[in-house]
């Protein structure tokens, strides 16, 4: 036997405790880590409390955002996102790109990280680059800055964006907020607070566009580990069909994190929303529900659908996590069917996707698919992205909480044919034909 | 960004309440998760209470349990045995091979899993497997026996082995209890207290006989790991070496689980301990401490230790997850070290191995390596292997949870020279010598 080790990100001991650690200052160390810790100390404090109910959704609230700055205060994820040169140098050239804008202005870097994207800032020529990071690795981020000799062009600004202030506006603003099936992490809201707050008109957004997409696939590696169940019989000699249901059930409990191959998807991608990011309110993009269409390729079985989406920077450059591209650290989102179904060439899927903040956790998001295949058979199937990092599971006994009411932003065709209008476009399409345009932005 | 999401098996709603949901009877769920939360529960209702210092000791414990037993209701890790083919035949291939020795008997499966262990003994002859389990697997394993047609030959008891009773004792018992590091999970002692309650005298244990080794490694992948920071500069053209000594701090605070090829391995093992699962006590097994000696093969950098374990069958077979053999989901054990050294051919290295439960969870365990390398200079360094699976993490606020006192079985070879002996036997020897017998083995 052999119980699950934690992953690396999820363990206490290897945050950047070590950097105060090598300072061989217990003061400073102590200080760091009230410091890093504030968001994390007012949630874990209240751990062992009893709670009452009326306390309930702000506790959640917080611990969520708890475990999402110590998320951020591991060196495995910062390895993560740079080891993705797709992502990393899509903002880099983006920037460089934008040298005649950039030249002599400032720009905002929101939940800077190591500073990477302040250093390109600055390499394409700004003039001032205001890191904003509120955990424990914009520590790390001022030696970084010291060590490419550019502290007089980038403040580290150890806070989160909400809690900092400015008497003037910046000409841009710098992010990379994009968590799974897009919106997962909740943090876009924080960077159009920041747009706000303090873009200039006109200024930049780095990126300024965000769009959905969702693809119906034959996920055949899903079919493998179902059926492993039925091939223990060839393996051992021993029958264990039984564990297949549980397989099943199983793997389509939840959304799952894996790279797709092109070969997998089934129909011309349905482009689920586009978001303006000049325009959308923080509001706006807590929620997505947003119809979609599809006609099928072929003859096979639909097992699971896929979303991926792009962003676009000013001048038009895209980053894009399609399985048409090279994969990224993102992969991507896969919802996998409890009940999948044949399709024939022009098979027609119908339906409507929703996604909102997970009622458990505000960092997380919950996705709900409702669809017919030829107006006939329909389907409705609910699937939660659970961010647990670092290492504090939605219990059941969690389930107790509330599901607190929030805003869902609806970009149904009826919805939009009464009048609803909104910075995130419904741009699913019929038959693949402006889904076909969609393809060309891969 | 893209926050980590959670590994399958610490996911809440992906265990074997999915197989009384398949029920659609909501009482039988109710019973069903009763009985599989039954350690769970004791320790869940506790979570949120106050704790006195007092029960503090016993909670610990208990919560270790609770997530140990809920590790194992998720398909995930049974799949992951079940795939590890070289574990699975072992157990195989060692029951048949003592078919004239078990046709007709009774034998007991400690842990039983999905019962496949079990199985095997009846295609082997027996007259009766007690298939012992305490998790809700249990369940599954009812119905996999049934699709085999073994209902009269296995009867699954959903009991730990520590709530059973039995009139008559077993010819046999079966276990696959080893962890990493061979002692991790702490199940041996269940068994030997099985094997002292319920098997006859002259009764056979499978395995019988269980080899914990140790070497020192060139271990590449951490040091590319490490490089990565000063790849940056090659990469993107900003330079971050300033976080290469985090990564160090990071991957050398843990014990960690690699595949590490054999090429790594820069001197002939040393067996720390040996353990006869005939007479070894459950108290014994709780810790190690065993004197190790190296003379490395050649000119390199060591930055790390492995551990491995072999185990033994009656009748000889071994199941080896040694570094020269095929890997298996144990993999190697990797401790990492702060202060890489240069060895020569014939560089000594020696020092004392000590392993003892993990003071904040019984279920994990802790490693201390203090050596000295040609009588200079000396390193120890304390590494965790944590178990934090499902979603309970060793929190910071644990370090107040004060240190159990517990039995440590010293094989150290001066203590062993004043009169000490045990069943854990202390095998390391000088320059490779018992080493290099204890490399056939493998």
């Amino acid at each position: 036997m052999s119980m699950p080790l934690p992953q690396p990100y999820c363990n206490s001991s290897t945050n950047f405790e070590m950097s105060a650690r090598a300072d061989n200052d217990k003061e400073t160390q102590k200080q760091r880590r009230e410091e890093c810790n504030g968001v994390q100390g007012k949630a874990e404090h209240l751990n062992g409390a009893a709670v009452t109910a009326a306390g309930t959704a702000a506790l959640v609230s917080l611990k969520a955002d708890a475990d999402y700055f110590r998320g951020y205060s591991t060196i495995h994820i910062h390895e993560e996102m740079l080891t993705d040169q797709i992502r990393t140098n899509a903002y880099k050239h983006a920037l460089y790109e934008n040298a005649k804008h950039l030249r002599g202005s400032t720009v905002m870097d929101v939940g800077a990280g190591t500073g990477i994207l302040s250093i390109f800032a600055v390499q394409a020529g700004v003039n001032k680059a205001l890191a904003v990071e509120a955990c424990e690795i914009a520590e790390q981020a001022r030696l970084i800055v010291k060590e490419n000799k550019m502290e007089d062009k980038i403040d580290i600004i150890k806070k989160t964006v909400e809690e900092f202030e400015l008497t003037e506006k910046v000409d841009a603003i710098i992010s990379e907020w994009m968590g799974y099936c897009l919106l997962y992490e909740t943090m876009l809201p924080s960077v159009l607070r920041a747009r706000d707050k303090f873009l200039k008109e006109g200024g930049l957004m780095f990126p300024s566009k965000a769009t959905l997409y969702l693809a119906p696939v034959h996920d055949e590696d899903l079919l493998k580990r179902v059926n492993f169940w039925n091939e223990i019989e060839n393996k051992y000699q021993v029958s264990m069909k039984c564990m297949k249901s549980i397989a099943e059930a199983t793997f389509t409990a939840d959304a799952d994190i894996r790279v797709i191959p092109p070969e997998a998807v089934q129909a011309h991608a349905a482009d689920l929303c586009s978001l303006d990011l000049m325009t959308a309110t923080p509001e706006d993009v807590q929620s997505v529900k947003s119809s979609f269409q599809f006609k099928c390729f072929g003859h096979t079985i639909i097992n699971g659908f896929i979303s991926w989406f792009t962003v676009e920077f000013p001048g038009g450059r895209i980053l894009s996590t399609s399985p048409y591209k090279e994969a990224t650290h993102w992969a991507h989102t896969v919802f996998s069917l409890q009940k999948p179904f044949p399709v024939r060439q022009d098979t027609e899927i119908n339906g409507i996707f929703s996604l909102k903040p997970h009622p458990r956790n505000h960092r997380c998001v919950e996705v709900e698919i409702a669809f017919t295949v030829d107006n006939q058979e329909s389907q409705r199937q609910t699937f939660s992205l659970h961010n647990t990092c670092p290492g504090r599971q939605l219990h059941n006994e969690d389930r107790l909480i509330p599901d607190l009411p929030r805003k869902t932003l609806d970009c149904t065709k009826s919805s939009l044919e009464n009048g609803g209008s909104s910075p995130i476009q419904e741009r699913s399409s019929k038959y693949g034909k402006k889904n076909s345009n969609a393809m060309k932005i891969y």
